[in-house]
């Protein structure tokens, strides 16, 4: 077993006494640009962009901790997620991104540790939650942008800095007798390595499983050719031939993805009005009764939108479509970090039905780049959707269409309520959108998932016709209740009492359970497994006990454990 | 939404405030028989089995709660364990058995909350990991021995009575105006359906996702006909028509089946010595070395077994592969239960190799019920292996036996440790045990497990010569770490005394992500997600704290709960 200190590559706080204190948390703000990032600096020569990360120490997200070592926080992860973001729509003609450190003998000490450890239960679980999301956006973009991932391990790779490494396509890690990958976790903080670290390993490394053990157990990690004999790494280069090594490793892939585009479309800042019960977006509408801790979320199509794929390029960034969904988006992670206490979502879509399946014909149609990026960014946002920690009602009332992709949000919910009148009429129907456009993590679509055990029924509403009424809807097994017009404001508000009066624990485990039927994938196996195991963690006095392992890490104690196995 | 009192059906506790205590665990016996059953009765007319559970409120497995309205606890459910296991071995003529109840209007009302409640939280996940296992096990049996099961509803069957009932084939409910099924755990309790209920609904019964939901939260059940358009039974049947629809249903069940056999073989007890130290069953060896919180558990084949299959079967019980097996059964469940201390398992196979290869002959050919019954056996107990939440290290030194069913027992462990010392020598090789007849919960054989990204590696192993020494198996990639004679005392030692020291709840954690790589089942299901939230929510105040759900659950306290979404 090598013997050199393990503890030299992470992120020591100051050596004092610290309680396991937890901070409030500061609004998180999901917008950002390139021209204010902190802690990363994006670059572009050719069709190869470059991502330096350099986090600075102080300016973390909040109060109580330094980002040193480059290790991360929420901040430093919005802005990775938007540098991807960015590449796939401001730049289509990039085909591979070298992520890279800016220190010295350091790549990414991970997840920085005071910040886990003075953070609230719910914050820690959202944070893990939105890293790993951002990991994935990653693997997207190469599967579906042809934009290859190249992490250029400059330095010490450590946990969530490794698992940032594995998310990428190839990995090249300095031969420098110092440069090591490692996940500390397990034993310096008595938590997993969650940003997917364990499951990659397994599923996409394909690790023999005893090496994935030991190489989860060794705080100081694994250099050299080991790190490439057991496929934790594709390669070694010394530092005399780092630069050339890398830019080669990067125009390999580069080379072998085909051209996308040249001009890009601008993404300009997503605003939103909001006070204390409203926060209103353009097409996006978030009403909050918070006596209730519900929200009510409405996304509103435009009268008409562009007719083909040209119109929606000139239109660009303006394009309701990816205007829209971005709001979603920033919508949706807004709620989970900054919202904690809103437990329901009821949420409808509206608009001409024109519009969406107008919308849906041109995504699927995939007539140019933008058009084809705009359907990968729908899909992940109705994956957010999925994987947000609310319940989700959707509510089909006077003016609500369930159409196409609108239907697809209806069915990303728990539950759907859709009002049996008439004569206050909801417009139903389908489009490609249904049909598999939008996977979700179980590699499904959501009819497929829906009717898993009766695949018939996925036929027949797919066979109905372009626009149907709610009598239909329910026949067809769109609705969990149908209430008429006479029960229609007891029933739901019943409903909504109901649910928000139930455990809030006891929701989030249900759902994370019942929402994704059928096949796994590795994307289920990092939500559904690994998440779940470091959220009991991350509950467990060993961890975060006054004398857990998290608590004391970088202070003068030593962690004490509760021996029993469970 | 049903307004009935939707408590009628739970085992209630006395009406007197209860504090959160947690009852010492006594010690569980896993060996019982029939004739000793306290709380099911197991009888046979021909080729159907019926087992009624009536429940002895007063014979709990400690003291400290009454087992009302026939809820259960391990006892209970090491009685159902041992009749599956009988039904397969000890009545082969057996093709169908009807599960039902002895008690009016109430079938099971799930496991018995103030044995949850007063639990530790090891015993808790212990008991919900066994009871998954045991209704498996109803499946495996229905699966490969061709002895179909018929839940026959006889009353309302609430949580784990209902998690009981998906475990069979088919589910017939009585249609009297009061049975109903039900899953009370999340709007009364705060906790999940976690033996299986929510996998099994979604994967198994294939409700739709929003009846899944709907259901999960009405305390009350859903009855009659709705329960029969949901699929949550198969059909309904008045009190008038009762016992010769039971019967009906059984006799088709059976009449599919093939016959296997009308003589059985007799299990009789498994008995071992033990002192505080050893744990010594005839073949299976237990010591503790219990400062260092490690056992050794070491399985030895006899010099010579039964030659062909139909020596086997007159040995019966006394043949040494499933008395072995029953052994290492018997061992595995004592340790997870009534060792919580011990963290790590240090395992040997020995015997000659001649005795290993001659059992996985045997096993493979099938040339009898009893045999193919046996494999089945033996796949469960390293099912049960693989499962069991303590650190496996496979040991491997002088006169180890790593030979087909002997290697399964090293795959399954986390990490091997090979003695390379041509002078000690250990004898390695494979079999058809090696080839798929044991498959892993994710369905691979543990070599394709272990080489799951270069699969060309599994045909190396399995090409090599019948036996083979320690340099070849290191070569094979068999070997973790392979010290020499110098180092071997030192490493083993150190890797023993560092992987007790880590947080027991991070082995946990990470062993359960990284023993089953590559495709997932129910059965993984089962035990990575649906488990692991149920642990997370199990240690949540809301669940378990002063005022959590489980906690005040027919207190006169009403639960208050932390409203933040995680």
């Amino acid at each position: 077993m090598p013997s050199s200190n393990p503890r030299k590559h992470l992120p020591l706080p100051a050596k004092t006494p610290v309680a396991a204190t937890t901070h409030p948390c500061v609004p998180v703000d999901f917008q950002t640009h390139p021209t204010r990032y902190k802690h990363w600096k994006l670059s572009f020569e050719g069709d190869i962009a470059t991502l330096v990360m350099n986090v600075n120490p102080l300016a973390g997200q909040r109060e109580g901790y330094e980002l040193k070592l480059n290790s991360y926080d929420i901040g430093v992860d919005v802005e990775l997620a938007d540098a991807t973001q960015r590449i796939r729509f401001e730049h289509p003609c990039v085909r591979a991104v070298i992520v890279t450190g800016g220190l010295d003998r350091v790549f990414c000490a991970g997840a920085n540790i005071v910040m886990l450890r003075t953070s609230t239960h719910g914050f820690k679980v959202n944070f893990c939650k939105y890293t790993n999301e951002t990991r994935l956006y990653l693997e997207d973009a190469s599967a579906n942008s042809g934009v290859k991932f190249l992490a250029a391990l400059n330095g010490t790779a450590s946990g969530g800095g490794y698992e940032l490494a594995i998310a990428c396509d190839r990995i090249l890690l300095a031969d420098d007798r110092n440069s090591a990958v490692s996940y500390p976790e397990v034993p310096l903080l008595g938590v997993l390595p969650g940003t997917g670290g364990l499951t990659r390993i397994t599923d996409k490394r394909k690790l023999r499983r005893d090496h994935c053990d030991a190489f989860s157990t060794v705080a100081e990690g694994i250099k050299g050719k080991r790190a490439v004999e057991w496929n934790l790494v594709d390669g070694i280069a010394p530092l005399s031939k780092w630069n050339e090594t890398v830019k080669e490793w990067a125009r390999k892939l580069a080379d072998a993805q085909p051209v996308r585009a040249q001009q890009g479309v601008e993404l300009d800042e997503i605003r939103c009005e909001s006070n204390a019960d409203t926060r209103l977006y353009k097409y996006v509408a978030l009403r909050f009764d918070r006596a209730q801790r519900c929200v009510e979320l409405t996304l509103t199509a435009p009268e008409s939108g562009a007719l083909d794929a040209a119109a929606a390029l000139a239109q660009g960034n303006a394009w309701w479509v990816l205007r829209a969904f971005r709001e979603l988006d920033d919508a949706l992670c807004h709620l989970r970090f900054n919202e904690p206490e809103i437990t329901l979502v009821a949420l409808r879509a509206k608009g001409p039905a024109a519009t969406w399946q107008q919308m849906d014909a041109l995504l699927s149609l995939g007539g140019n780049w933008f058009t084809t990026e705009t359907r990968h960014f729908v899909k992940r946002v109705l994956k957010r959707l999925d994987n947000t920690a609310k319940s989700l009602y959707a509510i089909c009332d006077e003016g609500t269409t369930w159409v196409g992709t609108g239907l697809e949000l209806a069915l990303a919910c728990d539950r759907t309520y859709v009002l049996d009148d008439e004569e206050r009429a909801a417009t139903f129907g389908t489009s490609a959108a249904n049909k598999g456009m939008f996977p979700m993590a179980n590699g499904l679509s959501r009819l497929a998932t829906r009717f898993l055990g009766t695949p018939e029924k996925t036929d027949a509403v797919l066979s109905a016709a372009p626009t149907f009424g709610a009598v239909e809807a329910n026949e067809l097994g769109l609705a969990t209740y149908a209430p008429d017009a006479i029960d229609w404001d007891d029933e739901l508000r019943l409903a909504i009492e109901e649910r928000t009066a139930f455990s809030p624990d006891a929701m989030t485990g249900m759902e994370a359970n019942l929402r994704f039927a059928g096949p796994e994938t590795m994307e289920t196996k990092i939500f559904g497994r690994l998440s779940a195991w470091q959220n009991w963690i991350f509950q467990r006095p060993n961890a975060v006990g006054e004398r857990g392992a998290l608590t004391c890490y970088g202070t003068p104690n030593r962690p004490e454990f509760d021996v029993l196995r469970t």
